[in-house]
């Protein structure tokens, strides 16, 4: 927060990670709150998803190849006794503060790097009749070269709103959805503008889907103050219909997706620099 | 869940955790809630902490020797390029789940085993003037050789209420809070009763801090049904102190801590094993 007066309930920490409380809290979880009211328009089925996704599910959808510098794996040591005591026997933490582990055991999971993952993951193999609208909280990953307070944070978290159904519902969906944050932020007062994005490939210009990407736009987001990605709203086509066989009845046809996704701690960054630090200058942030 | 009912919006993963939905995702929700009006009667500070801990706040309480067997630890990529590459040209995933990583970069973090070491950790160097209280929630994660659903998984959610004081204040505060829980397991008909309880050290014959639990005990669990601990309380007496430079500015010696924490996840396995599967049957759960 260099150059940057301290904001009140905000503690920051090298790692990537922040600490709330007070006020910044209060205001974190009436924020959410109001993202949740979006969803009631589509009667929205709320989901509450582990920390933790098996990597088979990612190897689906090739994540792995396309993000593999923001992946965290959960890694513990390999439990057998005596590996154990090797951990045990030698310093575990070095004295500027790194871990010496003995043996890994085999890892087979991910640290979530986006909520609506496990959705799809969660219906493969689902066959749906009618279009299906979720919303989840979560806990998110991301391994980045820096960190900047509620901005850019190695665990954050998001809140997202699905629709699975016929591309021309979920179409549709983007736009409603999209038309009630532009409320939002109006009655917040932070001026942002949708722009066309494209997600964070490894090696862009090797990736066809970040080439895809920018043939065909299926990602905008809101940015806030020309700077700041306060949302994201994304179509997948029939992508993760296909990767996950999810299928309508209505035609045997994989289904379409899309999501919206909100970044709280962003959210709360752009309140901050909108309306100072201080508690009494934030808007109300209250739901119908 | 072998020879039990399906129990809704519970979807159990191979990984040790567990999504919830419906019903019962409002009832984990209610719950928390009520958690939470525990703290009122001590006005505490309500604060959010990351899932991330850093290694050298975990190593001065010698965690790594004492829980080795319980540790995740957030693992990426070591970003360099060609090691990116590496990964991303072979198979980053075995045809039976299992990640092939290429070199991982160093470890300096710890995924939450608690939420309160947190606590200690942001109050480092602290003085504190009077007692204070606190209250937090958050997902951590401990490894297990087995799982079972809402009673034992990698990750769970842990709601804890801590005091921060004399050695006399951390007493009553424990003494109080039991006492409220009894009270809140009487309402919502769940046969609990408190016992002695030990940390799950590693090898705890060996260890010093396991045989001071066995003379002098300073854990106390709330057991449902003779076999499900929902409630931990815990008398820590000056050891956060130390380890943590908290001292009390009355007398210049560091602080006593005790803390109280809800297995959230198990206190729902208790109420659908006592009151069925079936939401219907469920307590209200409603908060003053």
């Amino acid at each position: 927060m260099t150059g940057r007066p301290p904001v009140a309930g905000l503690r920051w920490a090298d790692n990537g990670s922040a600490t709330l409380s007070g006020a910044l809290l209060d205001l974190a979880d009436r924020l959410d709150r109001r993202f949740r009211t979006l969803a009631r328009r589509w009667d929205a089925t709320d989901m509450r998803f582990p920390a933790l996704i098996p990597a088979a599910a990612l190897e689906r959808i090739d994540y792995f190849r396309s993000f593999p510098h923001l992946v965290t794996f959960p890694a513990c040591l390999d439990a057998v006794e005596d590996n154990l005591e090797r951990f045990c026997a030698g310093d575990p933490v070095t004295a500027d503060g790194q871990v010496r582990p003995s043996r890994l055991g085999p890892i087979r999971d991910v640290l979530t790097p986006a909520v609506c993952y496990h959705l799809y993951h969660h219906h493969t193999g689902a066959r749906f009749a009618a279009p299906a609208y979720f919303t989840a909280t979560g806990t998110c990953f991301r391994r980045e070269d820096s960190y900047l307070p509620l901005e850019r944070q190695w665990s954050f978290t998001m809140r997202e709103l699905v629709c699975i159904g016929p591309a021309a519902t979920t179409h549709l969906f983007l736009e409603q959805v999209r038309a009630d944050v532009d409320t939002l932020v109006t009655e917040l007062g932070l001026p942002s503008l949708w722009t066309v994005a494209a997600d964070p490939f490894f090696r862009p210009s090797r990736n066809p889907k970040y080439l895809m990407q920018r043939i065909d736009p299926t990602k905008h987001e809101l940015v806030f103050d020309d700077r700041l990605a306060i949302v994201s709203a994304n179509l997948h086509h029939d992508h993760f219909g296909r990767a996950f066989d999810l299928t309508s009845t209505v035609d045997g046809a994989p289904v379409h997706t899309a999501c919206v996704a909100f970044g709280l701690e962003r959210w709360l960054a752009a309140i901050v620099h909108q309306h100072g630090p201080a508690p009494a200058g934030w808007p109300a942030v209250t739901g119908p």
